[in-house]
């Protein structure tokens, strides 16, 4: 670690990472995923942001005492927080600022319920009741009387000591048994899936079981790893789809297969092989870390590594066996990829998949390497362009349990919709293609160090600020050498046309306004090509020593998806026979850094209430977290897949006038009221 | 195929074989294992043995119909079988001579239902209800409106068409659906395990399944390979079981594997490759034979294999993945080793296996190369010593549906006892150890070419007349340089010490009468080990170029064999408070080629009825083969193995005291009264 970042945990979400030291732990809570209320707008003046700095005396996180891992009591603290507490280690969050390694409790009461960043698990509610659930049983020793054999023998204990009946085992747990059992005096430690069958026999008794929620995406695979027993995330890692080489979208990826004689083998093994790599990182986490052992003057050898535990701290040191369930989400061409299954019939008309069902897959038949007798529980598919993830998405938002009209958006490469409440739910995908992830933009990229990820243009001036991925300050605050900007990322990508569109430097049409842009600095037509382009960046201020600039045919692209976007969205307000929406939720790697008001401002979706916009970030990973944890998900789960009717948009007679017409960025306030106040009605009414 | 030899295919048996031309078809059926009925003892008088030569109208086994096969018509057939069943090809079984490869269709009234040969198939009966059974399925091709997967598509058409729910299928079957579908033009044919899940899908309509029956011996691993759809026995295959080289029997294999860090492994990885070698065997027999193709002058390169049909004959050319379900018995360390679960407890008292109940395992995860997503049912367990195959035996004999009390004695290296009716059933093993399969004595082999089978010595002449496996005629009308005889196998030890007490040549203590042998030619004292020895064939006789003898020390191993086989049947008669058992059936390889009068005579077990002894042959294969064509049985075999109580007789007080009495053959007249006539009063009264 770099000495100027500090390691932070937060409880009980489990999130953790790396912080640059002095932010405040509000700061550092967002970096990180967590929410905390800070009602004031962190002015230290509604109390609100109350937390628990654990440092020195929690288990898993030790520190010295003796060093100040947090920034000095200030007077304000003292309004809300009395003395008892205050030994007890209470601050407030908007105050403390990170000095060193912390481990941050949030209380209940502090907690927020909406905002969520990146792919770190959000705290959804979700009742405790796994697949894998373990007890431990101790059994009479057989005699030439009772010389029952040792599984029924297990199986009469477990029957009169938890009321399981009827458990089976497959071969390969069975082979642990005869050992198990002797080697735990003639007591073990059993883990039942869905209380019918014994995957694992441990000797004695064992406490915790784990597993992981997997959700795939095109492009990015987070994963969650959770302890069974507390619920509590123990580590979230994720890692590049590994198939991109082959194609960066869904239907790259089935032409790859169509053309390529073992194409579905080698994109299916390089996903396993990832999935195997990023269990292996979950694991490894539970380790101290290891150094290269010094070699003395003149010695020779291998190299070999030692453990460098962090002082104080536990380890849970896992292994592979230890990971007893794993739930896997993604859209349905990642999952018929990832199952080898045949994906070509799901880029073809009608998209009919191979099943909708969810599946139980034994991780041995995946050749996932985890405890063998465990199942992969794979999310079930609505349609050919309606997957598993969305699936996920629907169990973590339960919009079919409430009265209100919900619109889920998520925004991958793929985009999927999800119009309806209680009474009745539809479904959707569009065509959003990748250029909101980034590609097919002049200067896109993936999210990385050194993207620009927010922006704002002045109407004025229409001069630029902007911040990059990596470092905390916005460009107005900072040195021009110091940004070392590379490209722009899907989050700076929204931000780009609604803050073109504002300052009025592009017009309803997507045109530049070259009338307004005439002599502006930043506006000029690339000889190379004769396009127009306008620039983000100077090259002083990038790392890769050119302008950064954003084209009209980027516009172009931008306004083509977010075109289909919104006239999916129209075309399913319409089928439901709705005027509005009373919510939207925008879920997805994309959801997660999304400001809602510009998400609004270049029209991504119908006009609604600000506050009724809502970030839900990686649902589809929280939907795979709930049915890890909850097996009542999983019913919920293939219910929500056959009773969400999928509208297939493209076949609708208007499909392709909308979508011309939802090109064009809002403009009539009619359509758009809640734009006013926001957008200048200049702009609006151009 | 020799010239002298013929091929004889019985139906609907299914058993087929070589046998020497110019034998009767009721003495080619006794070869072949197949029961034709017989009253007037082969006197062409009763017209019982009636079937129908096949000969040039049968499908799979076609001849030159201007080839005479079967022998010319006789004036006797006149009187039973008219000129209209003449036309059919009905002949008289006693009359008609085999002259060449013929077919025989055996008719339900000419069937009789006990004597059994080898390892050929039994006809016992059997319901048809397997396990595994295949539906055709049309479905509609998807539509816009009509998207739905698959998988689902074919799910509902399985409901519609045959009442099938709830159907699930795993990753591998999932697999070739969407292929298949297409390929039979939205038309498959579904195998269905238990009704309950799909285990392979095949374009098109398909009329036919195959599964094997097989019964994992210490010694011999025999299958019979059967059409699931009609019950047919396609083909007997059998070999040695290839852990023979980890020793002769189960201690021995056990000691093994607690001695070697991989010896489980190496003895299941061995018998699991016998086993997918059996599977070939069975595979290739459906091909026709392949001879080196001739190369051409100078020609060079690879050596080339073409494939010769028999002209006429059609093959049905199965893959390995044709082969959709698998039984499969075998005594407890077996079926442990098999398994790969630690045999090591079997082997140590109280002896508790590792589970009782039948397993279904997927082909894939023991490794066995069949359709893979294939169970193989593995029959449960009674007890550490009273195995799967014991389970076998009783599912195909059903003492628990008669009132009679059976005794059955299932005879490999192992004993195996069961005794009661339908009201109560006892089991128990007994260690007969390998000296009745021709282990540990002087001249002992295994059955195979040259060994001695059968024997009868002269009482008055004490002469011996005997019969080797690979010849008809027995030595008294051969030329002794055409006996070629090597050892002695299984049955012709029974049949040996039977023989040397009623001839007189040992008494009843087992001692060699050296009173009545003095100066018989035949007997002598071994000058190297100073032994006792009564020689059976002369070295001119033999291959080995030596004498062939028996000597005392091999009485003794035999003796201790009966010994505790009849002092087992004895205590569980007392156990079960029985003067007497109703019929003894004798199981096993070695109950194959059992003579009942010379078992008797030997006393192997308690005085019965003569006529109420039977030979029941491979009954724990039979039963294997009627779990695989018959679910009900899998459930029957369940009850069976914790229904049966198993009695540990070493444990029995006076288990010594029996088993020292034993020893000794039966002479006491009261005991034996079924003896009499049999053996002379001289020799039961000594």
């Amino acid at each position: 670690m770099e000495d100027n970042m500090a390691m932070v945990i937060f409880q009980p979400s489990g999130r953790r990472g790396e912080v640059p030291k002095g932010i405040t732990v509000i700061e550092a809570s967002r970096l990180l995923g967590v929410d905390i209320e800070a009602l004031c707008g962190e002015k230290k003046v509604c109390g609100k942001c109350t937390v628990r700095i654990e440092e020195g005396h929690f288990e898993k996180f030790n520190i010295e005492s003796s060093m100040s891992h947090v920034s000095p009591w200030q007077e304000e603290e003292d309004k809300f927080i009395n003395h008892e507490r205050r030994e007890k280690g209470f601050r407030l969050g908007c105050t403390a600022k990170v000095e060193g390694d912390i481990l941050v409790f949030v209380p209940e009461e502090s907690r927020a319920g909406k905002q969520v960043v990146s792919k770190a698990a959000r705290d959804i509610h979700i009742d405790h009741n796994p697949a894998v659930k373990i007890y431990y049983v101790e059994v009479d020793t057989p005699t030439f009387h009772e010389p029952t054999a040792d599984f029924e023998r297990i199986c009469r204990g477990l029957e009169r000591d938890h009321g399981l009946k009827d458990l089976t085992a497959d071969i390969y747990t069975l082979r642990q048994l005869p050992t198990a059992l002797r080697d735990g005096n003639w007591s073990v430690t059993v883990s039942v899936w869905n209380d019918k069958e014994i995957i694992r026999f441990r000797p004695g008794k064992v406490e915790h079981a784990y597993g992981i929620a997997i959700d795939v995406g095109t492009t990015t695979v987070a994963a969650y790893f959770c302890d069974l027993t507390t619920m509590e995330v123990v580590d979230t890692v994720s890692m590049m789809n590994p198939q991109c080489k082959y194609g960066e979208d869904v239907m790259a990826r089935i032409t790859y297969h169509m053309t390529t004689p073992d194409g579905l083998e080698r994109m299916s093994d390089d996903i396993i092989e990832g999935l195997n790599w990023l269990i292996d990182q979950a694991i490894q986490n539970t380790y101290p870390p290891k150094k290269k052992k010094k070699k003395k003057k003149g010695e020779e050898g291998p190299v070999e590594y030692i453990e460098v535990p962090e002082e104080g701290k536990t380890y849970l040191r896992l292994t592979r066996k230890d990971i007893e369930d794993i739930t896997l989400g993604g859209n349905t061409a990642m999952h018929h990829i990832l199952l080898k299954l045949n994906p070509e019939y799901v880029g073809l008309a009608p998209f009919p998949p191979v099943i909708h069902h969810s599946l139980d897959i034994k991780a041995r038949d995946l050749g996932i390497n985890i405890n063998p007798s465990s199942y992969i529980f794979v999310l079930p598919i609505e349609a050919g362009f309606v997957g598993a993830d969305n699936v996920g998405v629907l169990i973590a938002e339960e919009p079919y349990k409430h009265e209100e009209n919900s619109l889920i958006i998520d925004i991958g490469t793929n985009g999927e919709l999800v119009l309806g409440n209680r009474h009745k739910l539809i479904s959707s995908s569009c065509a959003t293609g990748p250029a909101l992830e980034g590609a097919q933009i002049a200067f896109g990229m993936r999210a990385a160090p050194g993207a620009i990820e927010r922006i704002k243009i002045d109407p004025e001036t229409k001069e630029v600020d902007y911040k990059v991925i990596g470092r905390d300050a916005w460009r107005q605050y900072s040195e021009p050498k110091d940004m070392k900007a590379k490209g722009i990322c899907g989050s700076g990508i929204l931000d780009l046309l609604a803050e073109l569109y504002r300052s009025g430097i592009v017009v309803k049409s997507g045109a530049f306004n070259k009338e307004a842009l005439k002599d502006h600095p930043r506006f000029r037509i690339n000889p190379d090509n004769n396009q127009p382009e306008f620039v983000l960046a100077w090259a002083e201020e990038s790392s890769i020593d050119k302008d950064i600039v954003v084209t009209q045919k980027d516009v172009r692209q931008i306004q083509l998806a977010k075109g289909a976007l919104y006239a999916g969205c129209k075309l399913m307000v319409k089928r439901m026979g709705l005027e509005k929406v009373d919510t939207v939720k925008i879920a997805g790697a994309f959801g997660t850094h999304v400001d809602r008001e510009k998400a609004l401002i270049m029209g991504l979706f119908p006009d609604c209430e600000i506050e009724m916009i809502q970030s839900v970030g990686n649902a589809a990973g929280d939907g795979c977290r709930a049915a890890l944890l909850n097996v009542q998900k999983r019913v919920e789960s293939n219910w929500c897949s056959r009773n969400v009717e999928y509208i297939e948009l493209t076949v609708e007679g208007n499909f392709q006038e909308e979508f011309m017409e939802a090109m064009q960025l809002p403009h009539m306030t009619d359509e758009f009221p809640h734009l006013k106040g926001i957008v200048s009605d200049e702009i609006l009414n151009q």
